[in-house]
């Protein structure tokens, strides 16, 4: 029997946007380009863990998603950006928070993952150790910072003052979980924060638990839409744990967390499990989100419900 | 019927340094002080939230323990501090990372809370909020450096090369749980990080669902031991999940997650729910901790299995 892989990705779940609106057909673009990559990897034999870390750093790299370049500017008109990877047959995980200047913040993850016993690196320190690591690039300030995302900075920095910025719902991701030929599943997420945010301000994205969790037992998960929500919920885990405890299907599972135990904020997620089930929900307007697995011959592009 | 009252804290799960020998009788006096301080909140009626960041926040002052004043030294030299608070009836949380000069990081964790909708705010952005709160108090970095963890600094900061600080294990820390009159479960946790870290270093004790995590639902936990431990197994959301859907008793849970469900790292847990049940587990030689009910006369102060 051939074995199932599964590639699935999300580039933020929100509102319809006016941007996105305009760039609809580029959205949809930048999701087939991210899923078709990382599934490349699993038809090839690669690992789950390579696939996920390959599709988000496209979307990273894409300008039209909030991660890496394209990422929002905190309220000092500055880029902070979190991400996190986890890998679900150890169990291993890496991220990395507030970092700047890098190009691609999941592949500091991974080396956070690899080559240290932390899990969660911050700032100036998740710099020192990309200074010594030649698979990391770095890029001048200008790269990350793109029209769309300095216009939106403009407009609601004029108009938010700090008690409405210190109220103010936070969201914006990308990420993505495979599962891969020897039925391991792993899971990336990686944001760029949101517009005129709190600097310092650390979301779910780089939280393993809340925003990026992946365990072959249970499943693989990726998480996007209020970064506090998600925190408070500890969504991820609470999807694997309703899998492993209830035995929830992986969607029951997935639609418990987002519609029934979560009454206050805008979130979705993706989710795969050894099987090959995947699971999506999302209680916004759109989730920008893709799959392709061995049973489908094109992926699947979908942005509204 | 009299309502139960229950206050819990630890200063830490670890092995029996020669520290804590020569200092066994003030580190039970510590213990004593932070659970008494707490519960006298409980017995006038306060909250369960008001209990643990009192509790901790003695513990922050109490040069013995690495939380606050007498925190660890990086691999720079540097204090960084983490903490979070948890309300279990709202499930409101605030947490901050990386502060510095911040006499008790618990303090901001809850003015995190209470005054942001973010949840974990880092480094410089912490310290910007701590700057326009008139409750938080400043020190100079000479108040935070004790003469036992400069040593202990000296010591491994010559022993221990890049490729050893990588690969170290990272633990320490002091926590609170409390379940008030009103039946509400509130959860505390604070560290001063490990000995020669890497700066940045993000631990636990801040992640809500790692370290610290309250419910009333379920029940309130505060972690301690090694932090990377404590965030790949989401411990804290675990123990409540298994609370939940499992039905498990609260030591049960605990002894669970501690004990068969982790198999690599020294960690240990304090829980307590809105029953008034105390969970307590740790596979540490020792775990600093004492507890006070409305059943007992006296505080009950363990370090030793």
């Amino acid at each position: 029997m051939k074995k199932k892989i599964v590639m699935v990705v999300h580039g933020g779940a929100s509102e319809a946007t006016s941007f996105l609106k305009k760039h609809m057909k580029e959205h949809e673009e930048g999701l087939r380009e991210a899923v078709k990559a990382g599934y490349a990897i699993l038809k090839k034999g690669g690992s789950a863990l390579k696939a996920v870390e390959m599709a988000v750093r496209l979307l990273e790299d894409d300008y039209l998603f909030n991660a890496g370049r394209g990422s929002a500017l905190n309220n000092l008109g500055e880029v902070e950006m979190d991400a996190a990877i986890m890998d679900g047959k150890t169990k291993d995980a890496g991220a990395v928070s507030l970092v700047r200047t890098i190009k691609n913040p999941i592949v500091l993850a991974r080396i956070v993952m690899t080559k240290t016993k932390h899990v969660l690196l911050s700032g100036d320190g998740a710099l020192e150790l990309a200074k010594r690591n030649k698979e990391i690039v770095f890029e001048p300030v200008s790269y990350f910072v793109t029209e769309h995302q300095f216009q939106d900075f403009v407009k609601t920095n004029k108009t938010e003052h700090l008690q409405d910025i210190l109220q103010k719902k936070l969201n914006g991701t990308v990420g993505a979980v495979a599962l891969d030929k020897a039925g391991n599943v792993a899971s990336a997420t990686s944001t760029g924060g949101t517009s005129n945010c709190l600097p310092g301000r650390i979301g779910d994205s780089c939280l393993v638990g809340a925003g990026c969790y992946a365990d072959n037992k249970t499943c693989a998960v990726s998480g996007t839409g209020e970064g506090e929500i998600l925190i408070r919920g500890v969504v991820a885990n609470t999807i694997a744990m309703l899998v492993e405890s209830k035995k929830y299907t992986l969607q029951e599972a997935c639609r418990n967390v987002i519609r029934q135990r979560n009454k206050k904020g805008d979130i979705g997620v993706i989710a795969v499990n050894k099987k090959g089930d995947i699971g999506i929900s999302f209680n916004t307007e759109i989730m920008k989100r893709a799959w392709l697995t061995s049973e489908l011959h094109e992926p699947v592009i979908k942005i509204y419900k």
